[in-house]
């Protein structure tokens, strides 16, 4: 389809960045299909850029020289679920919430949850994480092997279904992370967990981000192994008080899930417990009732949502960061301090327990003064996590936005590698060129 | 040194693979050592190999087109160790024992353990796992971050101590296994685990293979976090009886290990035991005291010692494939009944877990039809494994002995696209070449 409306339905519209559309969208029905998009647009140097539910938040799916948007989401049958093995097979276009609601009665699940429903192949493109990550891993760990179609046309298999293997170089990880611009995924198998016998949940405030991140710091070095481990700061507590009609302090605090037999989880939470009492957070409130969790883990997914009603008008704009966890709370304290100094609105929620956490900031977009101090306090904030040993991004990706952080976090080298790298498998760049990097 | 001697220790001495020397064997103290050896041989168009401690067991460590073989063992320093993030940072000489000899003061560990004493440096690069894998990981999951020398001699980092990253391609699992070929790591940062409270370990019999894989598999379903789960087949138990002293029932039997809080432990071992005499097997001996496990882990890493007892004057060769669990037993069941009517002497003992094991061919060096009748057996078990859905190696690597097995693992796509990556970090083929794949 070449209507605008399409055209521009399929582009970034998610931040600050501008909406480039590509010039044709592709709805691909299956794998041959996907190869013969890619075919023909490899015969006419054409960019081709793959789509799934455009939930990314850095200009993935931008279209900067035009090309050819492949829409995956009608790709979206999952082929099996191999419940011995606990693993799956599914096309890219599945999303994550669908694939668990299919997987619950079989009693698996699929643990990544980056917040929006993202399909599985934009999930793997951008190497998605989110709150269960501190116990469950990233994309990076759960993806067992992938079929993918290469700049040439051709498809390839990535790895098998057995859980590890030595034999040679891991085209599953390079895949993983690469945004499209080494191939389009079109199979994907995944790991799989069974549903804990035992879920409970914890909610503790702390006087300070300081306290809170220490007691982070004490928990995942004590060996507790927490599900999720969440910092809303006070002002996003304060935003989700009034979203989702809670009653909490506002303060700094720390949102828990433990996963396990009932003895186990109740043994986590104590412990838990005891970590926070010694940094002054508490009284912790507990509770293994699956609406009570529901409603907690909801208030703390629509945080954007809840963000919005700071400053009505504004647009939200999420960024994220992620350093090593002794660095947490300097990094957290520093940027909140930039908020102040400068004036924003911008909330902040972490998956603490991997160093990881994001800011969101309220922005007026028809006021350029608002969107530039917006970006200063960005850069401002891959700078100061960079200058304490971290990365750009956490689980957001690179796409356009973070592409002129790349030499600093890695490096003329490392960088050069990943050049040498996309020029050998897509030597005319046509594969959602000028992301990441540009050749 | 280029003495005869040096020369041919600093080959492949472990496997039936001919020892096929470097020309000279340069002893890196530092990093620019290295570099200043790669830029002369760049120069020059000579092989560079990496070695370690020469316990790979796929001729990884062979010059089989001569060069200059660059040994890293005496850039054995660790350079740091962050115990609030959890990690290390080690040059790549050091051993896994003795990095965990100076972390045990600090309460911490680092869980890979592939049998042998390797380097850090070797088992990045064969993406070395072993028996607690199946909790903790490999070395795909434990490296956070790499510093390369590249083909040109360039010195690259490959990631931050961030727990996880979005960051463009993901080049340090690109290294983890690569076996050399694509450049000489010369810094590891390692992720580190808290010693466990309570480790508690069990041994049960069962009645055969095919009871105890069906037990594996429903333990790792169920969600029993076990830090090992070890198969030893009644030709191993026996070798382990006279070797160590043991007396435990020569049937197929499962080695275990769990690590948690004391309660936690009693529980793991508690569930596992109802899950075992569910299908027949047990009673299991359970132990917590730290002699008694010693003894148990020694006797299972001590594997390869005691089949040596099974045909005295024989070699062993070492082999491992990796299945789907859902068909570990049947894999297992059908390599012994190979063992059977070949006449081959071959005890089995698997991370199974994992669906990985192993077989320990004992071998007279000196009667070619022994050694034909032995590679026809490992040919023949790497098909079964690739057939079921497996891996042609799960830990040991590809080297020289696997490469023929690659385009049928992988097919021909995907290891063109491993061709391309090689030739464009290595474009004159000077790092380890002939290992993996040749161009």
């Amino acid at each position: 389809m070449t209507t605008t409306a399409v055209r521009e339905q399929h582009a970034n519209v998610t931040t600050y960045l501008p909406n480039e559309p590509a010039d044709a969208v592709v709805f691909a029905a299956c794998t041959e299909d996907v190869q013969t998009t890619v075919r023909i647009c490899a015969a006419h140097g054409v960019p081709v850029i793959a789509w799934g539910a455009g939930t990314s938040l850095e200009g993935q799916v931008n279209a900067p020289r035009g090309g050819v948007c492949i829409d995956l989401s009608r790709m979206n049958r999952i082929l099996a679920v191999n419940s011995a093995d606990l693993d799956c097979v599914l096309e890219p276009g599945v999303t994550r919430k669908r694939l668990n609601e299919d997987l619950r009665d079989q009693g698996l699940f699929f643990p990544i949850d980056p917040g929006a429903d993202a399909t599985l192949g934009g999930m793997v493109s951008t190497r998605a994480s989110g709150t269960n990550a501190v116990r469950y891993g990233t994309m990076k760990d759960n993806v067992l092997s992938l079929k993918v179609v290469t700049a040439d046309g051709r498809l390839i298999t990535t790895g098998t279904r057995a859980r590890k293997s030595a034999a040679g170089y891991d085209l599953t990880r390079l895949f993983v992370g690469a945004e499209g611009t080494l191939g389009i995924v079109t199979e994907i198998t995944l790991k799989l967990y069974g549903i804990p016998e035992a879920i409970s949940s914890a909610v503790c405030p702390f006087p300070s981000i300081t306290t809170a991140c220490d007691a982070v710091i004490a928990t995942i070095q004590s060996g507790i192994p927490v599900a999720r481990i969440e910092l809303l700061d006070e002002v996003q507590v304060k935003a989700c008080n009034a979203y989702a009609r809670l009653s909490l302090a506002e303060t700094p605090t720390l949102f828990m899930e433990f996963h396990g037999t009932t003895a186990g989880v109740h043994e986590q939470a104590e412990l838990f417990g005891a970590i926070a009492a010694e940094f002054g957070g508490g009284p912790s409130e507990f509770s293994v009732k699956p609406e009570e969790r529901s409603r907690l883990w909801q208030a703390r997914h629509d945080a954007y949502w809840a963000a919005l009603l700071l400053r009505p008008g504004a647009k939200a704009v999420a960024t994220d960061v992620c350093v090593p966890i002794s660095r947490l709370a300097d990094c957290v304290e520093a940027t909140k301090a930039d908020i102040v100094a400068m004036g924003l609105v911008a909330p902040i929620v972490g998956h603490v327990g991997d160093g990881n956490f994001h800011t969101v900031l309220m922005v007026d977009m028809d006021d350029a003064a608002d969107l530039a101090k917006a970006k200063q306090f960005m850069a401002r904030l891959v700078e100061r996590a960079l200058a304490m040993g971290g990365t750009a991004t956490g689980e957001h990706g690179i796409g356009q936005g973070k592409m002129k952080y790349m030499a600093a976090e890695h490096g003329e080298g490392a960088l050069d590698a990943m050049r040498a790298i996309k020029r050998a498998l897509d030597p005319h760049n046509i594969m959602n060129p000028d992301k990441i990097f540009t050749l």
